[in-house]
């Protein structure tokens, strides 16, 4: 009985080190050698190559090594197995750090404090808003989105979410489905993305979101942070708005294609902020403990936690 | 009967606009002009030319315009009356806005991202701390470092804190006095100084606190945040233990001379961050609101709030 590595990036080994100190019970073969494909029980993925997960006639569940699970769905040959997203405190609480960490550099305008820095100029402004004058809109209210909006709310920020679904939670104004997310838009001056690549969610980030944003707002424009799915995002249209003043900033730590082109706009662009898809960095560790735990609730024969749901696809 | 506007800096007719409004039964009068000495009952004062407080036999209280005192207690000839400190919420908030952001971009490694997106360089961390992993020690425990500790653990950061005498803040280890301050140094990888500035704490930061600080943590190296004030610190020693490698970094909001002189080393030392005492500016109209509300108290034969301990200096 075998769990199956399957990625076309990383480490393959320091991952099976891993899962063996974890898993002692299971032999850890991996993509690329010869391994018995009867006896996979278990296929740890990501970003497999497509068809690597077929043919594996034992095969009881996948497991995403990362938080999304977009990857997963991209090969039309995935087996009709229960999936496992991944639902870590640890990459929950990082999200959350970046999350706040980059809505502080717009509010405290620490940008322009570099540059003055770098001038040797003492300017200081006395019209700096303070957080509460700034509204937060954060697209999706998973777990991610609801701890980022905790977060945000306690450094005192005025935040508000938006979900697919109408959700209810103390103290958070809160939007939903297609006919909120024009009253959403209109009250945010920082948008903040955390949904997952879905069908419904493919190039969402557009110009007609981008225009429904808050005017008049106290950071000179509105800003997007999409800290979510490069998917969900529409590149061509993020640049055009920020050249045309729609947008004034746009934090992005995710893209189209990543690791992001040498000759991308993005990087030289002086109202962007590139971070190389590190913003909720998944703890290998944390990782390899929450599926020896799945593992041993499905041996135990209870079911699976965070189990995806295919139709949503997420 | 008079309020006596008595400040070196700063735009002096719109701090008597403000006043105006908000004390009407007031005669609003300023430092340079000729106004009727024996008629002043309050004077508002930011960095007040020595001795512009003598000679006035009504006066009864005296206001700080921003955060500290230690403005007031250079004038050697500082009238015997009361005084008070400004606490104001949105000052208390504005400073733990800045606190946070320097503490999460010393985590996040913004720096280095801002660097390599310079040179269009797509290069994660996998060895990442989590906030948690950094301890955050915060000098004071009143008003701003409460509030400050406070949004840093919700953050995620473990945070300590240490003050002059004893207190006890439930959730929130702390470390008092002399004998206290070695350890709280020992345990401590961003050290945030919040002190007033008091004969006391006259060249705190040196050599000697520096080599203290943890080795060994997850940032690199220890890292100084100055947000409370420039005679705290001692210059000659940041720059050299920076240049030695005792310091990692150092944020200063707060100068011995300020406006810094473009000069200065600090500008360019490539360890450091500027900002130009901005971490909490006092709102003025938040300020003249509060003056406003402590008058009408010692009209009604009430005491001062945040009445300033003279023994102390704060």
């Amino acid at each position: 009985m075998s769990l199956l590595i399957a990625m076309s990036q990383w480490d393959v080994e320091s991952w099976r080190e891993r899962f063996r100190r974890v898993l002692p019970g299971l032999d850890i073969v991996a993509l690329g050698e010869p391994f018995d494909r009867r006896a996979v029980r278990y296929a740890a993925s990501w970003k497999h190559p497509e068809g690597a997960l077929a043919g594996l006639p034992a095969l009881e569940a996948v497991f995403s090594l990362g938080a999304g699970v977009d990857h997963l769905f991209r090969d039309p040959r995935l087996p009709d197995v229960p999936i496992a997203r991944v639902v870590d405190p640890d990459l929950t609480s990082r999200m959350s750090e970046y999350v706040a960490l980059h809505c502080l550099i717009a509010l405290r305008q620490q940008r322009r404090y570099d540059r003055q820095q770098r001038l040797a100029q003492w300017i200081d402004d006395r019209d700096q808003p303070a957080a509460r004058d700034v509204r937060v809109g954060i697209l999706g209210m998973g777990v991610l989105g609801l701890d980022a909006a905790g977060k945000l709310m306690a450094l005192g920020f005025d935040v508000a979410a938006w979900s697919r679904t109408p959700r209810q939670v103390e103290g958070l104004p809160s939007f939903a489905g297609p006919e909120g997310l024009g009253p959403f838009l209109a009250r945010t001056d920082i948008l903040v993305n955390l949904l997952p690549a879905t069908p419904e969610t493919e190039g969402l980030l557009d110009r007609r979101v981008f225009t429904q944003l808050a005017r008049g707002g106290r950071l000179g424009g509105p800003m997007l942070i999409n800290a979510g799915r490069g998917a969900t995002q529409n590149e061509t249209d993020i640049l055009a708005c920020l050249d045309e003043g729609v947008l004034r900033h746009a934090t992005l730590d995710v893209f189209r294609e990543e690791p992001l082109d040498a000759s991308s706009r993005f990087w030289t662009h002086p109202g962007v902020t590139v971070t190389p898809h590190n913003a909720a960095m998944s703890a290998p560790d944390a990782i390899c403990a929450l599926i020896a735990r799945q593992i041993g609730r499905l041996e135990r024969g209870l079911p699976l936690e965070h189990e995806v749901d295919r139709a949503r696809g997420y």
